[in-house]
């Protein structure tokens, strides 16, 4: 069989040396020598992201860190603004409302990003927000918000804490954390660590743990202060996802050596050199190109042209994986991930793939 | 480096060929391959548990699977059962009184089962009990609890739920889950499975499910119904740990070949030669040996033995990990796994290598 080209917002493909590190035989989470990996492990997720906040590691995926965040900070009745502009705003929203918060939600056009000053106006009538639910990259839409103004509008106009649902992003895009003191962020290893799925990463502000101890929220695998405490003595308060963690060290030894900034404008990269292929193919952009993400890029696809075939015939013929458009979008869109440990080859074939599969379906380009 | 022997109750040492699964590459888990995994995997654990019911797997530690049972199931202010007989007996507890439950706890001796008629009486006094919870085998202690005839006084005496859990037996000791119609049974894949850690298993009755429908619990990550939901769709809700569910498959085909009968055989065989092993070490076993569990064997740190240096002495000097006691046995019990892809050298092995660090230490048998 060839090998296949993914290229979804996740999961990323990993490396053969990180793959040959998830392989490693077990231990005892409970141990010396998971002491010793923890210790590294928090040091560089810290020295790679520039916080010097805990990141926590819990078994999940992206969307259980939302879920931890939510339980772990929101009472039932606390207000809480959100931003629907896509699948994963929305979700958001949909777990703050699942633990019982007074909802506000911003509507944004899906393709488009949430406005600075929209944010600034609602927040006006939010005097008792309790949170608000950013996303930094919405993985649905392939949109980049404008995370930085967004954080600072917030801290200006509220004493909200501020959440960034980063899942997308965290790795492959700058986020100062510390500096935009942002109170929680939420990751996860299969994307931008190009590790495979399991766990998630959190980070915490001061503010963030203050809540934690107001919270009312029921939660026990969730609650992240075992977490914290757990990762004093060395290990995890429950079983982690070993082949995570072991793949993960791997990845971030990478990840350092490459530099963040070295990261970053790869991604930028890569993704300008994505959009311009698919305009070059004739294919319309669905993001608005000013907000257009690092990480994933989404084209409409044409006019007359079947989506459910196209993506088959991607995949069966030319061994590449595009992910399909989401809910609403099922059928309107692709979206061509590019994040993780991805160069510009891999973008180039998955093009060359889409340039074909449109031309076997009779598309004229 | 030695080889360890790791013998721990968890996580398990797993075949070369699962580690050699669990490093494939990343694949959609929205795309047609994970359809075809999916539907393998979850007939083969259908028929390896001899259950017509839906079993889920769903992104966490097998904690994380009681705390989807309790989400999914009980309300704030409803009243629960459970039985206090160890660690994990006190934490499916903890996680009920977490969400709210009002608690009514039947204390047991650590190293002692619960007796069925204790069980009886007190269910005589609660007659508006939701829930019952009850461990399979109790870690903490090496103890088995007489499951069968628990769950059978709870269905006579009572129409509360019954959740077993069973993490740490399920598939190494016989649990008959739909001849004793238990409401939830909780599995995690790295325990007898021999699978790395990172997805706990959960299978639940009709029962249950219509308890998910009146349960106000909040919960959105672990909404059991959005993984039966996405089950039969032939995918995953949220990203499940892949090198989990990789590692799954492949692990089940050869459980499924050596036959659930010839597994549990296997650990009753083992583990009777473990307690055997111990006893003619001049050690005592902790566990009442009437409730011995196939799947751990505790014993007691002789007097004079410092626990700590004799744990060091086994890991350092003889590539052997045993289990420390947790919170109150700590430093007074040791406890041997023997679970999952394990055969009698392993434990020959971890016998001889106690005997000499007993003897390193002083210590005459």
């Amino acid at each position: 069989m060839a090998e296949i080209n993914l290229r979804i917002p996740g999961p990323t493909p990993c490396r053969e040396e990180v793959l040959e590190a998830v392989a490693r035989p077990m231990m005892n989470y409970r141990g010396p020598e998971m002491a010793e990996l923890m210790e590294e492990l928090t040091v560089n997720l810290k020295r790679f992201l520039d916080t010097s906040r805990d990141v926590l590691l819990v078994t999940a995926s992206g969307t259980g860190g939302l879920e931890a965040t939510i339980a772990n900070t929101i009472s039932s009745g606390d207000r809480v603004l959100g931003v629907n502009a896509g699948v994963f705003g929305r979700r958001f929203c949909d777990v703050a409302e699942a633990f019982g918060a007074s909802l506000r939600t911003i509507e944004v056009d899906e393709g488009l990003a949430l406005d600075p000053e929209t944010l600034k106006s609602t927040l006006h009538q939010e005097k008792n927000c309790r949170a608000v639910l950013l996303t930094h990259n919405e993985t649905s839409t392939a949109v980049a918000h404008p995370i930085e103004d967004l954080c600072r509008v917030v801290r200006e106009e509220s004493d909200a804490l501020v959440f960034v649902d980063a899942v997308s992003s965290l790795g492959a895009m700058p986020l100062p954390i510390d500096e935009l003191d942002i109170d929680v962020v939420i990751s996860g290893s299969q994307k931008a660590w190009g590790v495979p799925p399991g766990m998630a990463m959190l980070v915490l502000s001061e503010k963030a743990w203050k809540a934690t101890e107001l919270a009312t929220s029921p939660r026990f695998y969730f609650d992240l202060r075992r977490y914290r405490d757990a990762q004093a003595r060395g290990t995890f308060p429950f079983t982690p996802a070993l082949p995570v963690i072991y793949g993960l060290s791997v990845a971030l030894g990478f990840m350092l050596r490459e530099t963040p900034e070295g990261i970053f404008t790869r991604h930028a990269r890569i993704a300008a050199r994505a959009r311009e292929g698919v305009r070059s193919l004739g294919l319309e952009l669905f993001a608005d190109p000013e907000h257009a993400s690092s990480t994933v890029t989404a084209m409409k696809v044409p006019e007359g042209i079947d989506e459910s075939a196209l993506v088959a015939l991607l995949r069966t013929r030319y061994h590449t994986v595009y992910a399909r458009g989401q809910e609403g979008l099922r059928g309107k869109i692709l979206r061509l991930g590019h994040l993780g440990w991805v160069q510009e080859p891999e973008i180039d074939a998955a093009l060359r793939a889409l340039r074909s599969a449109l031309a076997d379906l009779g598309h004229r380009i």
